[in-house]
């Protein structure tokens, strides 16, 4: 048996602390042990069931930092997984296990990266910093957000982020997250007057009278997106109205909907928008809004710069710049005015069954950190 | 405490007993012993668990049929009554009770009034015949038109038919039912392409895709109804979509739905039309149909006329026909070939709590019941 790297050994020691949110599992204790030997100075953040820590070393700017979490979501039935999804196997080339890729193949890639710039460069020109937490797949309420508002509070601020989410799509580094669509849903309430199908004089169908608004809520243009957005998506993912009693036209009607959106947009012009269209249509109308995120971008600058220079010096490719998919807890590092990329490994397999992720991919990860560490801090 | 009428003491007898669908809790047997001493031949026709009664006496023809039903819809909370549902109470002015107006009332009503013309016409010149059943509240599979079924087998006929469902409105007698629309319900599946709603590229959302032919269909005329008829009116009574998570495009859209139709439709044409509308707006669907009942219409006739002119020389009320409202036993009979027309008391309160009707009018509609008999078979 072969010797293995560093970053694999770390990667599968977190692996195998079955942190499902909000979770840690002590992955975080054995993170506070490495930075502590590093001459990191540690803060816990607990906030209700979550762990967040923030490392810093360094007192002076520009701060860099390396965003990321320690919790999984959970493995589904276990007898489905070819390896057991809390025992790491290195096998046929892969690493195998729960947060493989999504998120503590990073964690590790970023560690072991960190140990190496630091033993050639222990006072490097700016700081630092790692905010990990335990709640990125949870309701984030108590994760990332709390630990950016406690910084904010006392004005402490990120230049670079590093965010270690799986943005690469067939090869690593082939794709970084430059940025996120924003995000905001709606619960819609349509009231109508309830009654029996054999008597449609009396009834106002609620379901009848929001068909034709919810057409046009389908087919709107919301905006074109532009040269880093796709066009801000609408989707309905809810809608339910009836007992099911076949003779009863119920009384309200529920529709829950999502939009993606992009810079051209904003929450306010949304809601504008919408309310117009439901109102135009005289609908007795009623929304609760509830905004998950602004949309970010960074768009160019010395972060973008170092990691696209970086991936094409380690890995040979063009690295290109999205900001499809879901959100990430960038959406709140974003807004404190730091730089902010996703970088980390290849998501093909990420909350499935068999998460796995190549074991040389992550060597290459960190050797890609490690120089965007020397680019920006030497 | 004066004597109150043997219409009200039979009816209160009725109600007392608790016969809620598809039980008949000893009333049918109560009939029978009426009947018995009438010189009616009594045939018990169970099916399942439903209790089916067929009396007749007299082989020739004309016959004269009077339908109903000993079954009742559930009481509800009996501590939201003001008097106990099953225990009938004179107070008032009214007789309060479950089934007191739907319509124990209209059978205690018949069987007096039976009693009356048969001590004056021993030999009628037809014959006279009552088709009850426990389950006219209830899914209607084993009762009403499972007797109607046995009758045709032996080509036995009815030539005229009252139905004593609640057909008043304000007043009794003052609305007469000499028809029903016909109903038929479909459920409706739209498929798409589930997914998440952050990849709207991948997903095909089906609410979006139905909800322009969700729009036609509530807005289209299906006919514009005649004479006897309302235009038949399309409701949906129920949609679903979603399972609850916010971030998933579903991959299916249930939808129930229902038509009350006029003669100017039939149940072919709306099927052709629906499909016809699902197809043009492209989507893959299904339809799972269920016809409740042809539309049925005895427009004139001596049945008619007869009724007619009972309520005119009783109450002095120029009564009204109509085909509006629910669903009645009507439709399983009609199709034989007999006229059918549906008188009983008011229908205010039915299915509600706190049925009642005004003790004066069972007393009135048995007079009106009696004057018909005299008219047809005197
Ligand atoms: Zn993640
Ligand atoms: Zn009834």
């Amino acid at each position: 048996m072969p010797a293995i790297s560093a970053t694999l050994e770390l990667a599968q020691d977190l692996i195998r602390r079955p942190s499902v949110t909000p979770e840690d599992a002590g992955c975080q204790a054995l993170l506070i042990e490495r930075l502590t030997a590093l001459g990191f100075t540690i803060e816990s953040m607990p906030f209700e069931d979550v762990t967040n820590l923030w490392a810093r070393r360094g007192s002076k700017g520009p701060v860099f930092c390396f965003a990321g979490h320690t919790d999984v979501v959970p493995s589904g039935p276990e007898n489905q997984w070819t390896h057991p999804p809390f025992e790491p196997t290195l096998k046929d080339g892969y690493l195998w296990g729960r947060g493989a890729a999504d998120m503590k193949g990073s964690i590790a890639a970023f560690i072991t990266a960190l140990e190496r710039f630091i033993a050639e460069n222990p006072d490097p020109k700016g700081s630092i910093a790692l905010l990990i937490t335990s709640d990125e797949e949870g309701p984030f309420i108590n994760g990332t957000t709390r630990v950016i508002d406690t910084l904010e509070a006392r004005n402490e601020k990120i230049t670079w982020c590093i965010v270690g989410e799986p943005s690469s799509s067939n090869s690593v580094g082939d794709v970084i997250k430059n940025g996120r669509r924003g995000s905001i849903s709606g619960n819609l309430t349509i009231k109508g007057v309830q009654g029996h199908v054999a008597y449609p004089h009396l009834v106002k169908n609620p379901i009848h009278l929001a068909a034709p608004a919810l057409t046009e809520l389908s087919q709107t243009l919301w905006d074109e997106g532009n040269d880093f957005f796709p066009p801000t998506s609408f989707q309905i993912s809810n809608i339910h109205a009836g007992t099911g009693a076949t003779n009863v036209v119920p009384g309200t009607l529920s529709v829950a909907f999502n939009f993606r959106f992009s810079t051209e947009s904003t929450a306010e012009s949304l809601q504008e928008r919408v309310s117009e269209i439901l109102s135009r249509h005289e609908l007795d109308w009623h929304i609760d809004w509830s905004l998950s995120g602004h949309p970010f971008l960074t768009a160019a600058g010395d972060l973008v710069d170092a990691a696209h220079a970086a991936i094409q010096e380690v890995t040979g490719l063009e690295t290109e710049l999205s900001t499809a998919g879901g959100t990430s807890d960038g959406r709140f590092i974003a807004p404190t005015g730091a730089q902010v990329v996703e970088l980390g490994p290849v998501n093909a397999t990420i909350h499935k069954i068999d998460e796995r992720v190549k074991a040389e991919d992550l060597d290459t990860l960190s050797s890609i950190y490690e120089r965007i560490l020397n680019k920006l801090l030497k």
